[in-house]
């Protein structure tokens, strides 16, 4: 590592974590995979593979493992990328280690957090509150399906943060030129889209199933961002930010891709499988299932119509039948289009 | 016909004209395809089938056929379904002997006139004028691949007219509970949203013979919906018809479709094949090859920046190669995600 080579530290060894390790890689960043144990961190040293969960993607010879801080020298960005139900306990045992001051925090995990109902970025700020400590947060997104950063396709991402200076500051640690990394001042917009588009798959994905056609999916969609925006607008968001590459372009990536976890859950519910038996049969984790509950909870408190959101609750917790759900939200009465939607774009 | 059974005249035996035959048939309405030649309306009446456009769908014993109003009787509506460089002769011929007072008139087709630059409804406005006469008129558009809407496959459409109370009264004549019709009074933006899409749709086909994978594609309709809305709204459409099933929508909807023929151009080019020889072997018209002149001319009336309209000009009329094209766009300079976004979903 060169003097003034940047260094990153990831959290998670999921494929999306690991995933970033390579970009980080590319970009000319050094940087280590902070693992749980040290059997994981000697596995994945001597496999340079994660082979569970991004089988066949070779893990450079320049990134390296670790379970603890120890000889790492000076680290710019502590990136987290695990489940978000795993959030807040992984980002704990890390503080708890990680040097001071501490570097800036980057989430690249996509949920919301069930019972407290928080997005990422804020679950970061209250176990940092909780360790006593601070440090700058951004969130990054956008259509980034991982196979796909990991082989070097094309791809677009989104750096956010309330500090309107930090996302241009990492940008240069993850940036080449297939990857181009965006900025945005409004992180509730863009953690609510990367969070809300895993709930609107899931109907998609049921629908799929069904066969319902390009028209019909098409409609969905359209229905299912308006609907996320209308959330975001109630939560603080800018609306706008739902017409950009975390809002309408993660939607169409994950209802477009045949590689997505949430499109996959409601593809097999709307084949007749239980939600447990799904779950049970996958090795990643499906965060629109419980990102569901949360979103639900939040679209109740602020009082907005969720209709698919609602469905898809119903469906994964009360039984509904999949089939009667996407019929219901499909034969909806029919009005002027655009009624409801002054919310979602409104003046500003 | 019973007395009181509304009763429209479809304008074009295109697979979208058969296909509104069928459907205006299941709504209840008494329908009439009005053909160009007798021989072609004894064809058709004969075999029950638009074997070369719309091949394996039967068309209803109760569809007439005819080349004149002769013997129709009273007729509550006017569509005309035939390709967009072709709206304005083939309205003044069925203008010529259509019913006075002539009943309200419904633009099927998406796509703007070369050299005019004029959205259908204009053409349809002057080809009025230039008879002398006057009647109301409407726009259709939405997610709607014509087999799908044929199979009765779920379905939404919009109708939009300057004349508010116009759409609500067609929409029984069209509507049953597999397509649903929404109303909108932006028929700028409506119009302008079913003719781009076909634009950026051809740019989606030549990624995808790339294989430019999911996140890409993502990115590129992210972005060439902005480019859409963008240029909308320097003409006067309401930003907010973007988002929705008109812009939004029917650019999932074809760039999701295997049967989009503006797609198809695009994968064609993307493989080698030259414009002339993809055209020559097709029998739809790819309506997104002439639109992109005219589209690429409003843009530099209006100053407005179409980068993806640009490109796709300079692939279709100019030589530039496809991969070049498409390399170009995805390897633009990251920045602030909605830097000039604003103007898209702008305060009213």
């Amino acid at each position: 590592m060169s003097a003034d080579q940047p260094s990153a530290v990831v959290v998670g060894t999921t494929s999306w974590g690991c995933t970033l390790a390579i970009q980080l890689d590319r970009a000319g960043t050094a940087v280590t995979i902070l693992c749980r144990t040290q059997e994981e961190s000697r596995q994945l040293a001597s496999e340079r593979e994660q082979r569970r969960l991004l089988p066949g993607i070779a893990l450079p010879d320049s990134v390296r493992f670790a379970t603890d801080f120890n000889g790492l020298g000076a680290v710019d960005l502590l990136i987290v990328a695990v489940p978000s139900q795993r959030m807040r306990d992984a980002l704990s045992s890390v503080l708890a280690v990680a040097p001071r001051p501490l570097p800036p925090l980057l989430s690249a995990s996509k949920g919301l957090e069930v019972d407290s109902d928080l997005r990422m970025s804020q679950v970061i700020h209250e176990a940092l509150a909780d360790a006593g400590l601070k440090a700058p947060v951004a969130a990054l997104s956008g259509p980034n399906i991982a196979r796909e950063v990991a082989l070097g396709q094309a791809t677009t991402a989104v750096i956010a943060s309330d500090d309107a200076a930090l996302p241009a500051r990492m940008r240069p640690w993850l940036m080449t030129p297939a990857f181009r990394v965006y900025t945005n001042t409004d992180i509730i917009g863009v953690e609510l889209g990367g969070a809300l588009k895993n709930v609107i798959a899931i109907g998609v994905g049921i629908g799929d199933g069904l066969e319902v056609g390009a028209n019909g999916r098409a409609a969905f969609l359209t229905r299912g961002l308006a609907e996320m925006a209308r959330l975001g607008v109630a939560l603080g968001a800018r609306p706008l930010t739902f017409a950009g590459l975390t809002g309408l372009g993660d939607l169409i990536a994950t209802a477009g891709s045949p590689r997505s976890r949430n499109r996959y859950v409601g593809e097999q519910l709307g084949r007749g499988s239980s939600l447990a038996d799904i779950l049970a049969g996958m090795v990643h984790v499906a965060e629109g299932v419980e990102t569901t509950r949360a979103a639900r909870h939040l679209a109740q408190q602020a009082g907005v119509d969720m209709p698919i959101v609602d469905a898809m609750y119903r469906v994964l917790f009360e039984g509904l039948n999949p089939t009667d759900a996407i019929h219901e939200l499909m034969t909806r009465e029919a009005g002027d289009e655009l009624a409801g939607l002054p919310e979602i774009f409104p003046a500003s």
